[in-house]
């Protein structure tokens, strides 16, 4: 139960984060939203990470699922309170910014690009939280949150043009309920994040065969 | 009296850079300010956190007294040297920027919106300095200062646009004095701050049930 | 293996985030460019410090070379594979922003200028490593990616308008093949970075005569 | 004479830092030179001070030989080197930027309000560095650069409009050479920054008394 409480408040101020710093960012967001939304997570993975390991994040719990690091019984539970958070964050904003909601969004320009850049992004995300947060040649370590926090900022700089950069499905699905992207694209978030964990999962066991 | 002479300066610090960044930042001050704030108490958290707990902060302070790491007594000292550094800080702003001061400031433009980004705010930063720097789960961390001035950088950006971004009675004073905001609106930041904190540590009771 | 897999992702999303932050940052690029590339190096090298030793720099490796620290065997696999993740990184980038990769790049103003900055620029970048990484002084620290990766964001703000701020000579790979340099200029950045690297571990290894 | 070398190189490169990012930064440099000089300072003080304590500043070595952490010996080479240093990497920036250098600097606007910033800034600068680099309550942490480093950040986006932030007498003497302030006011940083360390130095004292 504190596991999920942990992950809903992680997941919820990230989502939160999102929304109200590029909607309410006004002419500066290009710069400030990719700090703001890598130091939110950064905080919270550094406040609740002794408690549920602090994914707030489905394709991060999927990597670290393969990695053998979480039961799939605890997984399943992780997903739906990650989601439940994104939407409680999603409707927070609607509050918060009634009239500044988009009424609706333009499909991708490219899906092509988007699906490239949402897997390259969660690839590097669940690879730095694997190697950071559940490797025995980094355990003790004093900076697994600022190393997990500042890849989404560092990946949003990057990719953030091609697809918004969520890197995450849960921010995915707040993202969408917000109007920040097409729920046509859907199967883009879902495909390159979930597909990004997966393969970071594999690249983590081949380099550290030792490491169960 | 080291314990207050501690939290005097840190607060100080604080609100010396709260007035001084956002009044005579000029253009770029949306950009700049929450990172100066941020950051400046990052660095008083870590350099007089091993002496008074770093707190700066009255929310903060309740927090703590919940969660049973500050005696009342103490908690009395530390509220009235807080708001005691917040208003020096603010008569040196008002001497340096005597030119830059407002007259008079507009009434928040929705203070339901503002008690809620308050509350948000302070629950997010009381949240971050209960985990990171009173848990056992978290001891002997070096990243206690990194998480909690940042908690203030990302929800600045996130919510400051609602109400000016306090997150804490002691700045809230000095914003009122500094004519950041106005007087009528002290319920505001009373309610939302104070009662974030409180949140906050009813959460990491719950959280950290084993942990006294 | 798992060394030369870790030194791979790390030059890729090194070079990929120098080419598409700086391509693709529009008119903020001069701001947000040198945060996102020096938070992809401390990413990355919190990471993958554990396993390769986190170089992701020909010049670096050499530097670690001559402190001691890799044998030339190894050396020789380091440079191959960073210089190839450099190339796979520009041709993604080259892939994302087909159309705002520029046709040719202009020589370097003044290759003097140029050549006295890659070579600060790298000779900060490898002392830092040395120090931070490799030195029995800072043993078990947790700061060295941010100070590794961090030394790159200083340096480019400062001396990144002379040379483009390679201070790595797979990121000079990289960046020639992006047309964002000349290759007329090739001979600056292999000349500066690896001369960088070189004098820096002479200063270490000075500085640091007891440590083997 | 590794400390020498030590404090040679880090002086160096902060006072290189400070003229290129203010002189060379164009349009942006009020949001970018100061997170390039405090990252500069950190990378620094991460390097070195293993080697010789990582003052780069007469002012702290000042504190530092109060706080009784130094000789008065080899505070005397410290002083002279960091000036040197400072001096150096003020030629360099006048041969890479010297069109940019201007040819004369006015007088600060108001010296008082000068002589106020820096003795602040210097102050909290010092007590930083007592705080978390030589204090029994803090000993091997992790985050004594980031703390050091950041609190001339966030003093440079409160106090810079007042004196042009150097906090650091070394700095001012590279200021000053490249024509970024006026000779005629030296006294305002001779006085400002050595009191600002000298008082810090006594704060110290007065809160750590068991810790000699």
């Amino acid at each position: 139960m504190r596991k999920l409480i942990t992950e809903f408040i992680g997941t919820y101020f990230l989502v939160l984060t999102v929304g109200l710093s590029v909607l309410g960012g006004g002419t500066t967001a290009a710069i400030t939203a990719p700090i703001a939304i890598g130091v939110v997570l950064m905080v919270m993975v550094f406040a609740g990470g002794h408690i549920s390991g602090a994914h707030y994040n489905p394709a991060v719990t999927l990597a670290v699922l393969i990695r053998g690091k979480i039961s799939f019984g605890d997984a399943i539970g992780y997903w739906v309170i990650q989601f439940i958070g994104a939407a409680v964050a999603a409707f927070t904003v609607m509050f918060l910014l009634a009239d500044k909601i988009p009424t609706e969004s333009a499909l991708m320009a490219n899906s092509t690009y988007g699906l490239l850049a949402e897997f390259l992004g969660t690839l590097a995300l669940a690879y730095v939280v694997l190697n950071t947060a559940t490797a025995k040649g980094t355990e003790g370590n004093s900076f697994y949150g600022l190393a997990i926090g500042f890849t989404v900022t560092c990946m949003a700089y990057a990719l953030g043009g091609f697809s918004g950069g969520a890197f995450n499905p849960a921010v995915a699905l707040g993202v969408l309920m917000m109007h920040m992207a097409n729920w046509s694209d859907l199967w883009v978030y879902a495909l390159g994040c979930f597909g990004g964990g997966l393969v970071a999962a594999f690249i983590f066991l081949a380099c550290n065969k030792e490491d169960k």
